[in-house]
């Protein structure tokens, strides 16, 4: 077999075998193919596309280009949730201990990389004394016990899809459906899930610009996940505006716990029960959608979700008090309000141009070296649709300079107000096939 | 301005800039910019098409990456020819002395090459003493003073489209018009010609298979060549069959000869005709077609060109003798015929494979390292369209080894006889812009 037939085979329209797309993925992971002809392959498949099983197929090649984990020796089935990204995500703080109080084992495989906020990991390092420096076996074990534990990421998990993104990122192949649906799928996949639950965001602050993509992208992992044996649903959520209300790392662990407590933020609450009750459902511990939302809304009302939290924390060396005292989590040194400059409704947030407003002030990383500051970032007070006086804070900068002019500016150029507006949808689709 | 930019932008269908190019050719040619990136753009460029300008700015790009060859101290106008490729194409070795005996200066540059038979200066290489280690200086004199002389290439000509042509053969990303016309374009303006004639073939033994393509690359060359300023014109010429008669690299010298005395094959004297007229036309030399014609026969009735390619060979150390005892040419030790193995009338001779037989005999390199056995090779004494009774050769197997039932097989797989059959056109058409 020869790379150089796989190529002008894709570049013909044709479909390539198992075999071929084997050959290729296990090649390029050696590096006895190299990175020109990898590059020359990706832009025949960003014209030439490929079909459910080509798809399907390249996933599974990528998964098995490294290790995987064994999550068999923890009961029930293992359902893990994937965000596109977004800004001010904090669904999966919510999300973890809220299933998890209701029997749903998450065993949670996070890391930190780059963003307009931190990762989940940097996010629970805002509680002083959590760590996610458990063995394979002790993280088993607290899943088996209490439900619920993070691991941080180790292991060579899929070097073929590590080596290929940071190929297609300089040659302008990310935008592919088939390369990015299996790019996700794969990992997903090697982190050991048994079913996957997937938010594909689309508008402005999103990878995906139009609905119509989105759907697109959520199709083709949900068939990718149905292909190589784990159920997989997808719901389409609108970034078109921040979720929530936080952005930084200890100011959505503020929120996570508000949420858990029944006080969150109306969008980032439906997100989550949306999101859990796939979840549940895919574990097997309810039937519907209606019953799963019914369980999720009980846990939170009666504590159980909180106090799942809470042993959470504890469980890895987190003061788990800081629940109660939501002081003690890092405190920025200057709140610094955003008044309106005109009266009427609030008719745009361009959430990703808010999230670089955030990684100004330091809530995340531009690159890997960057230090993060856990406590800055914003809090809105209005969202798109909400009506504002002229001189009324639109949202709270927390940070730790003084000087935040050109954080203002960022935020005046990507927030407007108009005479009229309406809120957008938050769930657009839920995606099964 | 970024690699990645200018790939995105290709890939979109968009138009590059001058400046785009430039930073691309320069870049890549320097070393700035990595394979990766070139296979990219090279496979955006493939499904993406360039227009016009865009070809003739990469031309131009290749041509200034490397040094050009300035023919400013030769009289006249100097006109290059360049095939596509085919096998058994003796035109160069006629058409040199024929249209220099018509004032028309030659100013060869040649080189050795890969296939199915050796180069130019291969071939005329079988010729004792002769050699093409002429100084820049030696090799004007010559043109100057005889209208003709042939030098080895040297200098660092087109690197960018080395180093391009190169990714492009490992990349699925050969078959593409623009690069394709780019390139070869680009070799003969640096090598210093002011107007072009190209002999464009299609069919089996052609890079071209259809006329279509054939006449889409010649469009295309045409075009760069009157965009950069050199006049340039371009025959489709057929390769479903060898051309002439002599495939093989003394074979051909005999051959071009016989052609130059006016008793060589139908198709390459017409060929040469078509080709020589164009040149002439280009050179000042003729108005029309018909009177270029008029002179070429002159010039090979009277014996002008031939005393013309005596004068060459001397010039540069040839024994020019053997153009009248031509059992001074190299040669083989073996003559075997290939009896038809029924009567009917031959239907079609599959040309490449025809050189790949020519090959194994010795007459060509498969690689740069092998030896050329200038001996060898095959005199066709039938061509499609020509009645064959059984048991009657259909060509001569010049080896230089006794065994030859490989190469008998391949022939006898490639040479087809049928109860009717038709001489295929030869000049298709000739394009002007």
């Amino acid at each position: 077999m020869r790379m150089i037939d796989i190529i002008e085979k894709k570049r013909d329209g044709k479909e390539l075998t198992t075999a071929e797309i084997n050959f290729f993925i296990e090649g390029y992971t050696k590096g006895d193919i190299p990175d020109y002809q990898a590059s020359a392959l990706a832009m025949a498949i960003y014209f030439q596309d490929m079909n459910d099983r080509e798809r399907a197929d390249l996933t599974r090649a990528m998964v098995e280009s490294g290790d995987t984990i064994d999550l068999s020796a923890i009961d029930g089935v293992k359902v893990d949730k994937h965000s596109t990204g977004g800004v001010g995500d904090t669904t999966t703080l919510v999300l973890a201990p809220l299933v998890a109080s209701l029997g749903v084992p998450v065993a949670k495989m996070s890391g930190r990389g780059l963003g307009h906020t931190g990762g989940t990991i940097d996010k629970l390092e805002s509680i002083a004394g959590f760590h996610v420096e458990l063995t394979r076996e002790q993280f088993i074990d607290l899943v088996n016990r209490d439900k619920v534990a993070v691991i941080g990421q180790s292991g060579n998990l899929t070097p073929a899809d590590k080596k290929l993104y940071a190929l297609r990122d300089v040659t302008g192949t990310v935008n592919s459906i088939p390369l990015i649906a299996s790019s996700i799928m794969s990992k997903k996949i090697a982190a050991g899930a048994d079913a996957i639950v997937l938010d594909v965001k689309t508008g402005d602050g999103a990878f995906m610009k139009t609905q119509e993509d989105a759907e697109e992208l959520a199709h083709a992992m949900v068939r990718i996940g149905n292909h190589v044996g784990r159920k997989t649903i997808a719901i389409i959520s609108d970034m078109s505006q921040p979720l929530g209300f936080a952005i930084g790392n200890a100011l959505e662990v503020k929120e996570a716990i508000e949420t858990l407590q029944g006080k969150g933020p109306k969008d980032l609450t439906e997100l989550v029960l949306t999101l859990g009750s796939q979840m549940v459902i895919l574990a097997g511990k309810a039937k519907t959608s209606e019953e799963a939302k019914e369980m999720l809304l009980d846990a939170i009302h009666s504590g159980k979700a909180l106090a799942k939290f809470k042993e959470f924390l504890a469980n890895q060396g987190g003061d788990a008090s800081i629940v109660d005292d939501l002081t003690k989590l890092p405190q920025a040194k200057y709140k610094i309000e955003l008044p309106a400059k005109q009266s009427g409704y609030i008719s745009r947030m361009v959430a990703d141009e808010i999230g670089v407003a955030s990684m100004i002030l330091g809530a995340g990383r531009a690159t890997k070296e960057d230090v993060i500051d856990l406590a800055v970032g914003l809090v809105l007070h209005k969202k798109v649709g909400d009506k504002v006086e002229e001189g009324e804070s639109i949202l709270t900068i927390y940070s730790n300079r003084e000087n935040v002019e050109d954080v203002k500016q960022k935020l005046y150029d990507n927030i407007f107000i108009a005479d009229t507006a309406t809120t957008p949808t938050l769930i657009h689709t839920v995606i099964t096939e």
